[in-house]
């Protein structure tokens, strides 16, 4: 990408009202974000962002000695880039090696029990002496004793833990963790989505969780409630076809509900890293490519549906959408084989159009729902 | 049957070298115990009991009051039945009905935790009230609460709850659990396969628990170490093709080993009642019916082999079946699939023939080696 490119990606990426998977979808359609900015100033409401904010965010990152990574190049790690809403851009401290490894997420709840602290430290050193990255969120509990025993072990190839952080790169949160932070940094990366200097606010920490799992070959939930957050990040790996592994616990402990409900659910119980190794030693990045829902339909090419309408007018096909549609979500691949005559591609644009008209709206990957 | 007929069963059944399933082998094939004895006589290796030690055993089971069972009864437990190593004789004092209401074993260890046996009267509790009769060994720790927690229902079915026991069903051991043994009886049964009178001795505890999972539409193992005799309960359930459960817990935990060993083995993982009831409350005796290998073949009157070999000697197919084993056990399956040419009743009773001389043995069900 040359600068101006840049400069436009991160344009876009800050507009109002651009989500990643829209950001996605306008880059696959328009080739590049220069072309898609000059197609969204036809719609007032997209309010693109200055090209002094865009620039200031990237000096801000190599100021700090970042490495900056676009979701379309091609170091970007490849396991992130499957997920449908991939972050756009990524600041890393640290070892970017470290992303692009055998990665696997190990994350649980703050409030976590010392036995728990104690089997995390431990399952965590014995993933990276076996060659893993350790993956977590740098929260106390447990993604903190994840890191701590990922430091531990005798590994000495610099990638040994990834912390992602909701708020920027640069900001040490919990602040009680600022020892571990520069020990990461020193021998792994510390990544986050999100410009230098954001602060830490409730509502990035879920988004922030789609970023742990989806950088890794599987997660481990150690403890959680029923009501934990970390049950977020095991949601994500399954949404993302990743392994999801917990660690089960005694049915009276208020702790055990959540990792419980998973293996109930059909995550894989463990008791230790070859628990683990047993299942996610024999995949490799292929074993993951293309899997994602925005992949196989922008990128698959012929299209398998034989009769296509071809007095084709896109006003007649967004009309016959919404009349298909109401509140309750639809999944899209429904939608397309309602829609037999129309090809894929037809279809996406249409959906694309309706939702910049702001007339659909996706609540979930993968779900359309009429505004 | 006819007294003759009952005290023949009996003398079969104590006889040297005659175990279980060779037992109803030789029924189905001789039709009655009178006509097996006859034949038997010609193997002066076989001791057939006397006639004094089977009207002994009968008396003093009728003089305590107990219920006999056959396993050729009507009333015979539907379940039990199923299994290739049924009892052939059950002595039951108390309820008959609760051998044959919607059983459910709960097992675990005798050294159990606070915790463990507290949610086991929970359980216990709660499967009764949702009528089920629950089948344990009344051993001490998780058997003794599962007891407990069934009688702590409020139900008035008279069948709360079943104690299979090794020894005689007069023989209260531990002696601890005589008052939990006298209640049993008014609310439930106890059960023995083994004469009044037969001390229980530590090589009748696994046999005793086929017994057990026989007699229900699935087992949970509350909690159990790797080394635990609760173990085998769920092995001897799995083998007879009943569902297994088991409550799951902190691997750091000793005891833990067992039951989340059974979970990653394939177990459903339990927290409570509800949890069980959803997957066996669909379930009747008819989904266990002839799924043993015993009634498979012996009732399957129609062979499903086009070309049989029509000049039939036994003598040459126990030489050929001699030919295709050695001390590796092989499948009673496997032989039939490679000795297609002759019908399963001809190879099973070449099979029988050679079992009586000595020269096969079954070293687990269903599975043969040369001796």
């Amino acid at each position: 990408m040359t600068d101006k490119e840049k400069i436009d990606w991160i344009r876009l990426l800050r507009s109002e009202g651009i989500g990643q998977i829209t950001f996605h979808k306008l880059i696959a359609k328009y080739q590049n974000p220069s072309n898609t900015i000059e197609f969204l100033k036809s719609f007032p409401k997209y309010k693109i962002a200055d090209v002094s904010v865009a620039e200031k965010e990237l000096e801000s990152a190599e100021k700090l000695g970042c490495t900056i990574l676009f979701s379309c190049d091609e170091n970007y790690p490849f396991l992130l880039k499957q997920i449908p809403d991939a972050p756009a851009v990524l600041y890393v401290l640290g070892n970017p090696d470290a992303l692009t490894a055998k990665n696997f997420a190990i994350v649980g709840s703050r409030n976590a029990s010392i036995n728990s602290r104690t089997l995390t430290e431990v399952l965590s050193r014995d993933m990276v002496d076996a060659g893993y990255t350790i993956v977590s969120g740098m929260a106390l509990g447990i993604d903190t004793s994840a890191h701590t025993g990922a430091l531990n072990s005798d590994n000495l190839n610099g990638k040994k833990t990834v912390a992602v952080l909701s708020g920027g790169v640069d900001n040490i949160y919990p602040s009680s963790n600022k020892k571990l932070y520069h020990t990461i940094i020193e021998n792994g990366a510390i990544v986050s989505e999100m410009p230098i200097g954001t602060q830490p606010q409730a509502n990035l920490f879920p988004r922030r969780n789609r970023i742990i799992s989806g950088l890794s070959y599987g997660t481990a939930i150690i403890e959680a409630s029923l009501k934990s957050g970390s049950l977020i990040t095991a949601r994500f790996a399954m949404e993302q076809n990743r392994e999801v592994f917990a660690v089960p616990n005694f049915p009276l402990d208020p702790r055990a509900g959540g990792t419980n409900m998973l293996i109930k659910n059909g995550a894989t119980l463990i008791e230790n890293a070859t628990d683990i190794i047993s299942v996610i030693g024999g995949l490799s990045k292929d074993s993951f490519a293309k899997n994602d829902l925005f992949n196989r339909i922008y990128e698959d090419t012929i299209s398998y549906f034989p009769k296509l309408n071809t007095e084709f007018n896109e006003q007649d096909l967004q009309d016959k959408i919404l009349s298909l549609l109401n509140s309750t979500p639809v999944s899209i691949d429904c939608l397309i084989r309602e829609l037999f005559e129309f090809s894929q591609t037809q279809i996406l644009d249409a959906l694309l159009s309706l939702e910049l008209d702001d007339k659909i709206a996706y609540p979930s990957v993968g779900k359309i729902i009429i505004k």
